[in-house]
């Protein structure tokens, strides 16, 4: 514990150069930040136990789906990395949905959440897969019904939201989801560890892949605690990629903000644990991680990067698989008689 | 570790009547006996802790399905009682397969898998779902496929099969999927603490239930370990079910073995944690516990039950809920170059 504060105080004071650290690092530091060790505050959500408890258990309930088949962990398993390893996420009735699943780990520490960053937070984000008829498919009032009819559930909410006079509301299943998916953080990475001044973390070839990351710019738009999730950039600066990587019908922020400018527009995802989550992009169209950052290169930078500088870059990003959080299957209330039924 | 060795040895040891045990308990301890606190032995497959590790992997892993959606926890999901509170469960391409999932939890001290038995062992078992097209949808060459292409799976088939000189064998998933699901057993029950000795571990209405399940007969066909799952038996041997709950079409036991007296015949499936197995019987066509049982009265002894009487037999049935396995949901290794795609 001592030692996960000190760190964290480390991080959090966010010291842009250490004394005899070498270029490289200092580098580094200016333009990325390491995985806290403990989760963040959030402030209109504080984490407690009770909270973090019920939200594991909603997290891993099938009965959040109209069908009772599909949990937030179909897709954003947290046994691979976060994501469903699929091209776009499939949901109710076997629908595929318009978009790759990001990551939900480390997804705290994004400006926004979605592709499109059309919900400020986490608690805005699960609202939203329960009512997408391609996704779970259900309603608030049914999340209500299902949890309503299940007394652990409804004296769960009492202690995760005491003295509130109606602890059991859409808005509340919300924020339990949004204080576990707090916890799901990554720290420790062997890129966190050279941040944090263990410059043995990363081998030679892997710091020469950070120096090219930095040196050709990537680091601008996959900067900061996430390398990514900080803000938003059109897909195909410099070149426009095939239509199979960036399909014309999905205009990303365009379909939130209506401006003519955030027109194939995106949020930058997190490179973080980068390695256990293919394909990439929102179309999910590329399976390889060295044709990904290729196609970034030509795409953002107009540049063509040398095979072994490729090599490079990519032995970089696979150091930022952090370590994965530990979680126990959440033992869920049985069904009482009251509880709606499956609907397919 | 010690107070479990003692009470294994007593299970083990089976004593028929313990003196001074009141009638009703000694009567109990000649139809049923307590699930013991330790996985049991399996002579062909002996559990060791790299086994059933692996095994914990593959039943989480998506993977093993052709979709990359399905795992065995999606039907047998061990965060609700080993099932997956459908009618029948629902698997690729969102086809409902024929039959209600039976329960993992303790399924290795059924005599055989399946509602027809047709497996002798949860090993055999577990190559069904894999392949059937209404399930997983996969194949054995394809299941080598996607678990070959990860070194770490093939690592850690050396490690649980060791000294086979190919380690990575369909035979073996089945293998490592059993020794895990070997250890799904859920002791501790209040009734089998009664059954261990503790009379107060059933309350006085918890008692007459079992009193009235015994002379009434139940115990017939759910007897043993698991309340059931230890023979076959004609379902509506005095009162043919309505259609809905014992569906012509499916003639259970007689797909098995062609013989005309197995028409409609199946395996009594366990009552134990019949609390979160809903809803119930083959063809999951009854969500409620009392009318299920009011059913089995009915069709299998041609006996209606008062109300009184039925309340307690439920109350009594509510005492087989045991101590659920916590599990710890593991880390599954990163897809690699090679790893097949998700097939819909």
């Amino acid at each position: 514990m001592r030692r996960s504060s000190i760190l964290l105080a480390l991080v959090v004071a966010a010291v842009p150069a250490l004394a005899g650290a070498d270029d490289l690092a200092n580098r580094a530091r200016e333009v990325f930040r390491a995985i806290p060790f403990l989760p963040p505050t959030l402030e209109r959500n504080p984490l407690t136990h009770e909270k973090v408890e019920l939200g594991r258990m909603l997290y891993f309930d099938p009965r959040l789906s109209a069908s009772g088949l599909i949990s937030c962990n179909t897709c954003h398993n947290l046994g691979t990395g976060g994501v469903d390893l699929q091209q776009t996420s499939v949901g109710h009735g076997w629908q595929r949905g318009p978009r790759n699943a990001p990551t939900v780990l480390n997804a705290v520490f994004n400006i926004a959440q979605f592709w499109d960053g059309r919900a400020g937070d986490l608690a805005q984000q699960a609202k939203g897969p329960v009512q997408a008829s391609v996704e779970m498919n259900s309603t608030p009032e049914r999340t209500l019904e299902v949890l309503g009819s299940m007394a652990e559930y409804r004296a769960r909410f009492g202690r995760a939201f005491p003295g509130e006079a109606e602890p059991l509301t859409f808005d509340n299943v919300a924020k339990a989801v949004e204080a576990f998916e707090a916890t799901l953080i990554t720290p420790d990475a062997p890129f966190d560890r050279y941040l944090l001044g263990d410059e043995e973390a990363l081998s030679a070839g892997e710091r020469k892949g950070l120096d090219a990351f930095v040196d050709q710019g990537c680091g601008g738009c996959h900067g900061g605690v996430n390398l990514g999730g900080e803000g938003y950039y059109p897909f195909g600066v410099l070149e426009r990629p095939a239509d199979a990587i960036l399909p014309p019908g999905d205009k990303g922020r365009y379909g939130v903000t209506n401006t003519a400018e955030d027109q194939y527009v995106f949020k930058a995802p997190t490179l973080r644990n980068i390695e256990l989550t293919p394909p990439y992009f929102h179309s999910g169209s590329i399976w390889s991680l060295p044709e990904a950052v290729e196609i970034m290169a030509s795409a953002q930078l107009g540049i063509e990067l040398g095979e072994a500088e490729l090599a490079r870059v990519v032995e970089f990003l696979l150091t930022l698989t952090g370590r994965q959080p530990r979680v126990e299957l959440p033992l869920l209330p049985p069904n009482s008689a009251s509880t709606p039924r499956p609907r397919l």
